[in-house]
């Protein structure tokens, strides 16, 4: 295939560029097939790159572009303002950039709805498709991942967008995990056909009813990291909810265990010894590898890291994007929802 | 006040009477006012009792009554199928028995759904009351405890029910967990006004323009444990989902750390050391004590405890349900709300 283009918005994270420049320079190690444009502020992006990436390669210093961009979307833009108003903003651009076919991807850590609106506006959605929704993988009991969908997209859906988020889902977990026949679940409030709100009930008589879908019924958020399902779907609120509460518990629980062992002088020790021993045994659970979601159904690949992402989070993001965009996933997500649609229409 | 009598559905739970029949015994001990109804199969009720309670003193033994049931209602039951059906099923019992002024207060580890449909077509709600809610404590970061609600008894709600379950929500943290001024939030997507669906943005108006709560402002998921609202309203699709998902999350890192804990002497020793250090420390975020949901919002006391409860999680459902009862907790929510209507419609 082409030569590939990753477009980065610079300026999106909460932590600033310098994040983001740590992981590029990570990137360009790993993928040496790829092309970089950072949008944002040039005189900063270029002191930036002048100081942390003086130990390049000629070669590789040259497969970084920067687009110099002049404004930034905040965290609390309302979408619709920044459609209109924030047309030249490093976001709006490193989206501008796969519309115009400079690059076939794109990376960014800035608001989602924002992010959402634009992409929306300028990549548009794949024929067939609803609606574009965020998916992101979660660990599972299992040591694997789950694919959660969506995570925050569309507060509000439909039984149709519900079962296509199924469909695309499924094509993403054959496509980036490998899996032959994904099992696709429905988030819900019990695992009887009785429980639940009546669109959640209604997307389940069409899943159930497709033959493009291996449907497993309804999972509790009781079992979202059981493994039970590799796809697991949900409207945008509700995912969001559940990914959120469970960043808190865990949160929670995990500050709770780090001042109970530093309150001793043997389980430090002890803490440190384990440490060296078990690092891989948790390295599954670290949250790093798991940031990027994507914004899938557009007609192009855009990838939303978590806005406090570090640079080794933010790295994965770029990782992703580069995964989507190398196995096109775009063109076989349109595919299979024509391929449903036509079927659905005989 | 009146003697109080608690009635209590002994077939409900997953693990069946046995546990039910231990919390009851330890219940004995800490409520020597309270008398006690178990609602069951007789015989095999009286079994367990002749065996477990035979060293209960006679004045003790002789406040548990038992009231004889021939039907069960099962998990997988439907409510509506239950009404009609199983009219004389321990469940069923026990909320009649509140319903005639036989107790004023009655505990089910049984389906939700039931339990529900039962005490609403017994019960009914208070006056003014639009939807009757579950209601649960979570623990918080401060090592305090928040209420969530609803859990499950509305899988769809408008703005004016969440925003009434913001005001009963704060009549119990005042009258339960006496804190005067309880800081009520709405669990959202995000904190900012534009996020989130419709109904949620329309009940944030309805809190923050009533003088009856002390409204906070939307919280995310990540917060739900953060100890920044007293009170966390949702409707019960999005509150039973981020809770089951957060003991999903639970269940899975503590999984996890017990196996690697055991998997070398030195990690044992450390268990061994801050178990005996600090299982004080570690006692707020035992599941245990956070049994009990409370149905509010009808003309009785009714707490549903978790399905697989242990006798020990089943014991501070009873310890819910009494409290609730002694601190007459449907008049001071029928007061709370009449207060609230009469000033709305001035």
């Amino acid at each position: 295939m082409a030569k590939l283009t990753l477009a980065i918005d610079a300026m999106g994270g909460d932590r600033g560029p310098s994040i983001v420049v740590a992981a590029l320079i990570r990137a360009l190690q790993s993928f040496p097939e790829v092309d970089f444009i950072l949008t944002g502020d040039e005189p900063r992006l270029k002191a930036l790159l002048n100081r942390e990436a003086k130990h390049l390669k000629a070669t590789d210093r040259a497969r970084i572009r920067i687009h110099h961009t002049t404004q930034i979307v905040q965290m609390d833009d309302k979408p619709s303002q920044c459609l209109r108003h924030k047309t030249d903003s490093s976001m709006r651009i490193a989206i501008d950039l796969i519309a115009e076919g400079d690059a076939q991807a794109c990376v960014s850590a800035g608001n989602t709805g924002a992010l959402m609106a634009m992409a929306y506006l300028r990549l548009k959605v794949l024929p067939g498709v609803l609606r574009p929704a965020l998916i992101a993988p979660i660990p599972n009991e299992q040591g694997g991942q789950s694919l959660l969908l969506d995570l925050g997209a569309n507060p509000q859906c439909d039984a149709d967008t519900l079962f296509q988020f199924g469909v695309m889902g499924s094509v993403i977990a054959q496509e980036l995990t490998g899996i032959s026949e994904p099992r696709i679940a429905l988030l819900n409030m019990g695992t009887e056909e009785i429980k639940g709100p009546d669109v959640v009930k209604q997307a389940a008589l069409l899943l159930a009813n497709s033959k493009h879908v291996h449907y497993q019924g309804f999972i509790e958020g009781s079992d979202l990291f059981a493994g039970k399902a590799d796809v697991i779907v949900c409207d945008g609120f509700t995912g969001n909810i559940a990914l959120k509460s469970c960043e808190g518990m865990a949160r929670m629980v995990y500050d709770h265990l780090k001042r109970s062992l530093k309150s001793h002088w043997l389980s430090r020790a002890l803490v440190w010894l384990l440490y060296r021993r078990q690092r891989k045994a948790w390295s599954w659970l670290n949250p790093d590898q798991y940031n990027g979601a994507s914004l899938i159904g557009l007609r192009g690949v855009v990838v939303k890291s978590h806005g406090n992402a570090s640079a080794n989070a933010f790295y994965s993001a770029i990782e992703h994007a580069i995964a989507e965009a190398e196995s096109d996933l775009p063109k076989r997500i349109h595919d299979r929802v024509e391929q449903v649609l036509s079927e659905q229409h005989t």
